[in-house]
């Protein structure tokens, strides 16, 4: 009997760190705050502490709804739950929305302290280091001096990679899902071109838009398409879409023909609603930025040997995103520092998108990995 | 020795043609014009000629230089010339820059005479059957009863393959390269996020923009930025610059820090300088159309059966833009409906782009495959 069943209603907590974080970028942030949600109960000798760490336009908000939003759960819902693969009768589990995010901690539409407004483009940039660093401190507020997991899929899985390397002590297993030790000049390309649309969008004001009652819509709509193409592979497009006209024949206009254009356009127009323009910059930036081997004369094996945590390492067939040769990478350069490490290649045509699924192999091999961590 | 040599200074011709072109889209040109260069003789018999179609960006500009450009070699000049595998001391060459196109033959930037002012969005959408139409008539004008060969790269492959199906006793060899049958849902995707860059751009002004002083530069660099991504491989771009930092280090900036970002705005701002943006959109959208098998139930074999030329199909093994697999349709539909047909996949590390270059190996199978033509 499948007993799985949703957190049921939940609601965000709000943490404020007065002490400053001093950023890769150079500059320093005076006090912060982070918005969280936890799932499941913290256990006496608090070691069932689990981390998820979100992806380029996620949030805190994992699992369960909102009184007021029953139909918005949380975007890895289908892991998270009582008796789901991340079993939160067993685990204690947190969701963090980053610094720079939008959903609530400190970031671009924040007041910046300095001058009474919204920091805008002033806000700092971020790197997933410093994301880290100010995890940390929540897991300190927490009370929670190590993790028996940090979890994320694609940026998330950056995240939970570099929590093993800069708090080896504070993490005992890391799941790396669809992710990659550093992004390809092509990754770095798609990045550019999203940005260029939200620079280049004459709504955006040198990202001081709020002042002006506007947002970059087209930019960000523009941006939110491209990173679509990149999230599904050719094949689950096909599937999904195929050739398939609205109309069933040709009508020889730039209206919506094919089925996959409406399928982008509504992507793209809904995105601007929930998702703030400059926080779509700095994480961008962040995963341009992000390669801990660059420290190591780009030997990864180097960057990860301070890492005591044990590693899963999940990759999928058809992400052409992150591919399964990044993941290798990884997996490689743990193999080579005498790291634990388990690896999935799951057969999905989800592409990069996979990650979110309830694949049942992809699940099954998540739930055996959390139920032989020892809460 | 290697005898080959550029055939020199080269100047366009223009034809005219009065009687009406009824085109795919239900709508007729009363009459129209093109632009076109030719190389080499004509021989007596007018056996030898051989028609070169251009792809998305490219034009009738296929080899040589002007008199007054002596930097701009045409855009296949490294394979078209005296003692080159496509020999112009042996074919009588000819490179047409299509209707609808932004080089000189009819298109949105002509007048259209029933307003006396450019057609802008206004010219007819034009597909690869047309263009196909348009160039037959070239053709006649020419006194060119039959092609020694047709050849393309790229939506160019479309039309050669499209010549052997609309005018089979008109070409004696199709010659398709880094082509496809039709477009994957994801290839109209990537087509329809440039369409929507152009046609957002306030600039745009629905397409009047020539009226307006203003050409939707962002929207149109936008375009080809993405376009640029899918020409290349992963790997040629990291190659080519992999992750290298302008400044050496991160400067935490939205400027130029990565030298792909620094090819790519490049590349994205120097376009709108020579392209226009409603030829973009129109050229988008006939690839988008092509589809030969949809006239037959989706069978590429009764599409091609109508076919009496000789077919040489080559792809790339980097080309994800058209993978080999996309090659290879067309090869199976061919042997499955009893065709001529020789194929070749070029181990070349530079993706979708790998058509424009005079890699050995590629240039060598183009040679032996023209060197067996009967001109």
């Amino acid at each position: 009997m499948n007993t799985a069943a949703s957190v049921g209603v939940v609601s965000p907590s709000r943490a404020r760190f007065d002490a400053p974080l001093a950023l890769r970028c150079g500059r320093t942030l005076p006090g912060f705050e982070l918005v969280y949600e936890t799932y499941g109960q913290l256990n006496a000798d608090r070691s069932n502490a689990v981390l998820v760490c979100h992806a380029l336009s996620g949030s805190h908000h994992l699992a369960g709804t909102y009184a007021d939003q029953p139909d918005n759960p949380g975007w890895w819902d289908n892991l998270i739950g009582p008796g789901k693969p991340l079993d939160t009768n067993r685990f204690f589990v947190i969701g963090v929305n980053n610094l720079g995010g939008c959903y609530g901690s400190s970031g671009p539409q924040s007041v910046n302290p300095a001058t009474g407004k919204p920091w805008g483009a002033d806000f700092p940039f971020v790197t997933v280091e410093d994301w880290v660093d100010s995890q940390a401190r929540l897991a300190d507020h927490l009370g929670i001096e190590r993790f028996a997991a940090v979890v994320g899929g694609s940026l998330g899985g950056m995240q939970a990679m570099n929590w093993a390397i800069q708090y080896p002590d504070r993490i005992a297993h890391a799941v790396v899902i669809a992710s990659a030790p550093r992004l390809t000049a092509q990754n770095i390309a798609f990045n550019e071109v999203a940005r260029q649309a939200i620079l280049k969008d004459p709504d955006f004001h040198g990202g001081h838009y709020y002042e002006h009652g506007v947002v970059p819509a087209r930019g960000l709509s523009q941006a939110r398409m491209v990173g679509h193409i990149t999230y599904l592979s050719d094949d689950s497009m096909d599937e999904k879409f195929g050739r398939r006209l609205r109309h069933g024949k040709p009508i020889y206009s730039y209206d919506v023909e094919f089925e996959v254009e409406s399928y982008l356009r509504y992507q793209g127009e809904k995105f601007p609603g929930y998702f703030d323009a400059n926080t779509y910059l700095l994480t961008t930036k962040a995963l341009d930025y992000y390669d801990p081997a660059a420290g190591h004369g780009g030997d990864l094996t180097k960057a990860l040997s301070v890492a005591s945590a044990d590693f899963l390492v999940v990759s999928f067939s058809t992400d052409w995103r992150f591919s399964p040769g990044r993941s290798k990478e990884i997996v490689n350069a743990l193999v080579h520092s005498d790291k634990r490490v388990s690896y999935a290649e799951i057969d999905c045509h989800a592409g990069h998108d996979s990650f979110l699924l309830d694949d049942p192999l992809y699940h099954g091999v998540l739930r055996a990995y959390f139920d032989n961590i020892a809460g």
